[in-house]
């Protein structure tokens, strides 16, 4: 590591973004691609590297998320929760190449046993930047959905939901795939789903009714998708215990971001948006600064 | 339809199940196969009877199953619950060739709506051959669990769980996928699997403990198929209400119903496993009679 200007990167399963940082933590330019661990080959990382210095600079680099997994570049072993910045940054693994990894978060609890690559970076950056209080719920929704709690500025504890990988596999390979056509939206159709998974903890149950409803003509077809999605984000938001009244912030944007609000809203939470990317480079700078 | 022998069909999606009924109800002989209505084009139905008919003799046919639903031969309308047994034998229709088809059965309810199609005979059949009580909570496991609620010898109400499908969605298609290896058995992992479902209404996050555990060495490898079916079952039989301290009348055989009979036990059911072959036919044969 250098005192002067680095790389950062947020390197996701199917996603990275890169990102050219100033010495003192303005992000001069950052570039998005779909180059995440799984379009590349273990091999081929090396290459990879010059290829992002020739573009950004013979800088080096400092890369979170997947990047560091078994299924990424080098594996670097999680550190546990509770966990505060300052930790997280003594444990960067230099891995040669002047390339440096974050290491994920593990949650060693029996029953809660839990992973995270990368969005620990995130929540420490909006801690970081003071874009959130020391207290709080964070939301990361994606294919898999990420709870953390922060309590005075450590990650307390964090859970994974399943939800958009459920939402898929039910719209690739289930018996609801014939109903579930088009994108899911704020509507009716969501709030009845939202509605339908707080009233019961019967999700397996639930979500058969939304073939149901569709071949008794209950409920056109062009509902279905956003009733279902309503279902599931529903039964995840309604998982949390901490919710009702209190502030979630919620790192994610688009309409994504507005359906976990539309969830978090009626389970009696306040959402606040909070931006990932700017997150992000908060959080790798305060890791890079406090590594040095 | 005539006062003599006749032939009973339970034509499902994947199998079906062929009786030579005596007039009196007593079944001759049965075959199994797997042509199942999936296995069928539309067209293909009259050579069917007529092999049938080749084998067991010029008998008239009555059917039950999804062979009376769009995907089968002919779509015959469905009932509604709440219905007693001589009200669906008034329903059972005459599709020609003397071929008679069995209507299902649909609960009309916003957000419980749901449809059966075959289920609904092996409860009557129960019922008729004094297997069971006049009121009870009947569960039938397979791709989709279907819980029946029968009071006064009527079917009140039923839900329809996609329990066994969403185990398989899981084992074939998700991040769980490399985990769940082998077959799902009773013991430690799959009574772990219950406790966790039943410890929160959480399923769509405890999924993902299953693959965290693994990643972490809290659990072997080989566990993980007995802890996500644990959750998926338990998840399934937590969401009744009406389970502890009542008999759940079990509709299933082998493995599956081993499962199902433990998760209903730590529910606080006790487990009444009912013959569903048994079923089947005094129920076809009550419905066959009424019909006459």
């Amino acid at each position: 590591m250098s005192g002067g200007d680095y790389i950062a990167i947020d390197w996701g399963t199917t996603n990275r973004r890169i990102y050219l940082m100033r010495a003192d933590g303005l992000v001069v330019r950052s570039e998005r691609d779909d180059r995440g661990v799984l379009a590349m080959s273990a091999m081929a990382y090396s290459g990879e590297f010059s290829a992002i210095r020739e573009r950004f600079g013979a800088f080096p680099i400092i890369a979170a998320g997947m990047v560091g997994s078994s299924r990424g570049w080098r594996e670097v072993p999680y550190c546990s929760a509770p966990i505060e910045l300052s930790t997280l940054a003594e444990m960067v693994t230099d891995c040669g190449e002047n390339v440096f990894l974050v290491p994920g978060v593990a949650q060693r609890v029996v029953g809660h046993a839990d992973v995270m690559r990368g969005e620990e970076v995130q929540v420490f950056g909006a801690l970081a930047a003071g874009l959130v209080p020391e207290d709080g719920l964070f939301c990361q929704p994606g294919t898999h959905n990420k709870w953390i709690k922060v309590s005075g500025g450590r990650i307390e504890t964090f859970a994974t939901a399943m939800t958009g990988e459920l939402y898929s596999l039910l719209r690739q390979h289930s018996i609801l795939s014939e109903m579930i056509v088009g994108e899911p939206a704020i509507g009716p159709a969501f709030s009845a789903g939202l509605k339908r998974s707080r009233a019961a903890c019967d999700l397996v149950t639930a979500l058969f009714s939304a073939r149901a409803s569709c071949l008794l003509g209950l409920m056109d077809r062009s509902e279905a998708a956003s009733y279902v999605s309503g279902m599931l984000i529903g039964s995840d938001v309604a998982a949390r215990n901490d919710i009702d009244g209190n502030d979630v912030f919620l790192l994610a944007s688009g309409s994504l971001a507005a359906l976990y609000a539309q969830a978090i809203e009626y389970a009696g939470g306040r959402t606040v948006p909070i931006d990932s990317q700017a997150s992000f480079a908060a959080g790798i700078h305060a890791i890079w600064e406090s590594a040095q």
